[in-house]
């Protein structure tokens, strides 16, 4: 079993993205004309090593916990929604569910530390504890359970990976979740908290106020370290980011591409990033939130969004439903005609 | 059978959309956080009347023809390849014949005036002509066949409608036709040639400031009368693009959504426009392509298109690539449960 002490990332294959170029300007289209699918299938190529990837079947992995932080007030659900989320989940009623059947993913929810006693048919259970502590007061977590949580996720990984998932996306639950991940892009970016903070599944002007507040004061009384990761996820993080980083790393390891999705997951893979740059390289980022953070969390890692929609869901949704624009690329490699397949007559 | 003489475009129905935003707001996820998607649903649902619209399977209509004005020297491809092309679709082996079978489209390719006698097996005939007249000496065709172009694109749409298809994707091949449209697109807004023409398939700058110089004095020469649309198709348009045009009349006369691909296809939408301007209030634009003109057609549509990915082929090939943003929009509305349905708590 991979473990964060053991994880080894290769780098890029430039051999099998050069074949991928090369034959893409074959096909039977003008050169240049597919634009950013011809992009994403050279990406694709680089990162399986194959000049041929495959993306399908997609797999889904969904962690789920529970945020001390939700105490002071700053989201505009009950923690109990967390809880009845993943029921939801599991019961195939939430926007991830449809859209994971949509295009015919794995879908896995994991329990990484949700505050009520959830046994439910189907539900992976890694709960940590029964949600993070609140990190206004004192460390979300230990650096031990940090840990913890990115083996946790590495694990996920390797198995829906070992079920045949040939690209993972990232999605999360939990109530709180925006606030934690705010804190950790404030903590690894330096950035104005003014220009990263937003209001989550929707917040008052005023909690939003109070949201910033909270965040800027946790981070003074943590005195987080920017240049450690593992303090950060700790002292700020939640279970389910840390899973969610673990699991990035764990798939590339393995050259699987990762799809994420909006802020949490975005910064998720920052976090992998700060862990192992070379994980990045395996990331594509599904579409664009309107959580203000989000486009700082993807400038970070130098990536360009696929949508942008106006979504701020979270679960893995958009990163589902960008999912479909990656396997056109791939379609595109594999079952279009080349010009002399198909008779067509090249460039004057 | 409806012809432009009798067309009847209803208005959108408001009641039917009122009743879809109400219930997208009972849906297990906070108010609005669909963001897109959710807008799509209520457009889908005052298009149809139906509040659970559908949109599967969907039928793809591609339009083939030759342009005379490729004696000039504006396209980068030899005139042969409308036909290679036509040949290449009904193989299986084009972008489009790719999409499609990724979307489960129904798919018809009519062949409305390629340069070529094409007998295959699969390929709708309801050529014109050998092509139009180059437009830069004489009109491209009578405004006879470009009322007859409208009534073959209607009864595709219809015929297309007749087999099953809930949405209509527009698209088209024909060497040439960038300049027919950018034509067309100038003398509908007076925009300035320089922010509309394009190099389409991947012309030279030296054949781009060609293309210019020829559209321009043909605007001048065929006395374009701006304010009648079926006389700017005769005058410089093409029969594919007057059949796109005419099949988007006929989806919005049946109230099925049509969903456009790039320039071409836009641009036929805003012909359709003019002609019937309850037409576009059926019309959801699938992309932005990196064809300058594209963009402005999109504004005097008033649409917002649902990607940019930097493509420019068209054949319909974006508008595929789409259309899985428009499923997911109805799944969303058909599949998820309500915060009453999953025992989910409302916003605190």
């Amino acid at each position: 079993m991979m473990t964060l002490n053991t994880l080894s990332i290769e780098p890029l294959d430039q051999e099998a993205g050069a074949k991928t170029r090369e034959y893409v300007n074959t096909l039977t289209k003008p050169v240049g004309s597919l634009g950013r699918l011809e992009e994403l299938a050279i990406e694709l190529s680089m990162m399986t090593g194959d000049p041929f990837p495959k993306v399908t079947p997609p797999g889904v992995l969904i962690f789920a916990a529970d945020h001390g932080i939700v105490e002071e007030g700053v989201s505009a659900y009950p923690q109990a929604v967390t809880a009845q989320m993943v029921l939801n989940f599991l019961a195939g009623g939430a926007a991830i569910s449809v859209f994971s059947r949509q295009i015919g993913a794995l879908l896995e929810i994991i329990d990484m530390g949700v505050a009520t006693d959830l046994k439910a048919n189907g539900l992976v259970n890694r709960k940590m504890k029964f949600g993070t502590a609140n990190f206004l007061k004192q460390d979300a977590m230990t650096r031990e359970e940090a840990i913890h949580c990115l083996d946790a996720g590495m694990k996920s990984a390797e198995e829906i990976i070992n079920k045949g998932a040939k690209l993972v996306i990232i999605g999360e639950m939990g109530i709180g979740n925006t606030t934690s991940s705010s804190a950790i892009l404030a903590a690894l970016t330096d950035l104005d908290l003014d220009s990263l903070v937003g209001k989550g599944t929707g917040i008052s002007n005023e909690a939003l106020n109070l949201k910033k507040q909270v965040i800027l004061e946790a981070l003074i009384a943590r005195k987080v370290n920017a240049k450690d990761p593992l303090d950060v996820l700790a002292k700020v993080g939640g279970f389910e980011i840390g899973a969610m980083a673990g699991a990035i790393l764990g798939a590339a390891a393995k050259r699987i591409p990762v799809l994420a999705d909006g802020l949490i997951s975005t910064v998720a893979a920052l976090l992998a990033f700060k862990i192992h740059p070379t994980a990045a390289d395996y990331l594509i980022v599904g579409h664009q939130s309107v959580e203000p953070g989000h486009i700082h969390a993807i400038q970070e890692l130098e990536k360009r969004p696929l949508l942008n929609l106006d979504l701020r869901l979270g679960e893995g949704s958009g990163a589902a439903v960008a999912f479909p624009i990656v396997e056109a690329a791939v379609r595109m490699l594999s079952e279009m005609a080349t010009f002399s397949s198909a008779n067509v007559s090249e460039k004057l």
